[in-house]
């Protein structure tokens, strides 16, 4: 999966992902009324909203970006009915040819563990039968219960062609208060990323590894120690835009042959229609504005990577 | 939740809570015959069987027992369906008047976090109403990524009366991987369980707070310092049973006032009539099994607290 999702990066030259994490503040009202008058203010009406928006936005985006990165939590706060358009979401990224993260930051004990893996990357058995659940290409996993808990998600990229990007320094500011902490003079993230590097060695695709790693676009400095540490992994960045991070804070994120990051940018692109800089657009067009915010921030990381 | 989830533990004599963590090779064949005759071997054959299983679990074990704790990913793994049945479980168990702890192990950036915890623990807008979506009393959160990761969940548990269970030293073979990583001769786990105790102060109950932690029963040398640097911490200690962690383990969970811990067992109890010791009981009386392993883990825990 990762050499597909190369393959795309190479294709749109947009190493871009697009964090589907729809609020219903950033939901254009024409949707919201249409959805709430077919449903009523109710989960069902809300979930129908958001995939409604969701797929305004996926229709301008899927020829310029190689994938997107739906937040499950943004859907799970709408109970089952989220979770269906969660669903709905995923399966219709697929099919426009986009390639899918679930950003789910799962991990738990190794049975549990496993159940997580069948039921965002793998299949599960029922009776004689094999069924994917949610079925996305890659999912986030969070390390903090150590390798047992992210081993069965290795053995599902394996069988599966899957990926995983496992959370190394996160970009939130509160990241450093365990993250950071040093170890025999090492921050903790630092031994995160080498297990990332080791557990990454067995699930290798051609030139990268099935498991990536998720570091800020707020922590550069971090993300140039981390890229030096494990130099097959790719790595997920958030925190592109609203969180702070710049174009110019990304070079170091990446390899020398230009690849090696995947740059996320969630509401500085679905509600990119809300920005001063694409009023213009109006909330009609408001997926017009997040294409627009798409092509931006590509000339934005184009240009700081030629600039290095 | 932390006085009521107190309140039903003296009341039942049993600091015990259920793991509700279905597997399908736990369920007897005449439920899963019935469930895949009415659905097919289908995701929703799956869940039907599910819900039946657990449906009988908890009306033989509701007068006994305090808490159930459903673990999220096994009803995930079924996808929408498994959702559905991880929902009729919360709703009934929460109806035969037991606590609900969601083992769900979230924990996201703060706006992300957000989302779950009104998911699971509190309400969601949606236009001018309100709705609880899973609505569990208690839910797990993952620390890795710091205090603005678990704040949310602390609003919530104030604002709602819920709790919440905080990570701290987990049950699994290689929790110590990060966990027990010395910093200036400290483990991580101790630096979680500080924090665990100064999240908790802001969010306290009538005698024990509202946070409390997790800590492996398969690890008691660490309960015991833990259990001093978080004296206001109810600690829920999963790896009784199946994981090998046994009644003796456990007194130092405990508090001088007999308090302060409760003790999950999963597959020991839901599991029992596959048991050879529960045999007798047969697939037809698996929840009796589940019954009598209840009773027997009570005078386990009991005995073991009145020897020390």
């Amino acid at each position: 999966m990762i050499d597909l999702l190369i393959e795309k990066i190479q294709k749109t030259g947009a190493p871009i992902v697009v964090g589907l994490d729809p609020m219903l503040k950033f939901i254009p009202e024409q949707i919201l009324a249409a959805a709430y008058g077919q449903y009523g203010e109710t989960l069902k009406g809300a979930a129908e909203a958001v995939w409604r928006y969701n797929q305004g936005i996926v229709d301008a985006i899927c020829d310029l970006v190689p994938a997107v990165k739906p937040q499950i939590a943004m859907y799970e706060q709408f109970g089952v009915e989220g979770l269906i358009a969660f669903q709905k979401t995923v399966n219709y990224c697929r099919e426009k040819g986009l390639v899918v993260i679930g950003d789910i930051k799962r991990g738990d004990i190794g049975s549990t563990s496993e159940a997580y893996a069948a039921a965002h990357l793998g299949k599960v058995k029922v009776g004689s039968r094999q069924y994917a659940a949610f079925d996305e290409d890659f999912a986030t996993v969070n390390p903090y219960m150590g390798s047992d808990s992210v081993t069965p998600f290795l053995n599902v990229c394996r069988t599966e062609n899957k990926g995983i990007f496992v959370l190394v320094k996160t970009s939130n500011p509160s990241s450093g208060e365990f993250q950071d902490r040093l170890m025999d003079g090492r921050p903790l993230y630092e031994l995160v990323g080498e297990k990332v590097a080791e557990w990454g060695s067995a699930c290798m695709g051609s030139s990268y590894s099935q498991v990536g790693a998720v570091v800020g676009a707020t922590y550069p400095e971090q993300g140039k120690v981390l890229r030096k540490l494990m130099p097959k992994a790719y790595i997920l960045v958030p925190g592109y835009g609203a969180q702070g991070g710049r174009g110019a804070d990304l070079v170091h994120f990446f390899n020398e042959d230009g690849l090696g990051a995947i740059v996320n940018s969630s509401r500085g692109i679905i509600a990119a229609w809300q920005q001063e800089k694409y009023a213009v657009f109006g909330a009609a067009h408001y997926a017009e504005a997040s294409r627009q915010a798409v092509l931006d921030m590509r000339e934005d990381i184009a240009g700081a990577l030629a600039k290095r």
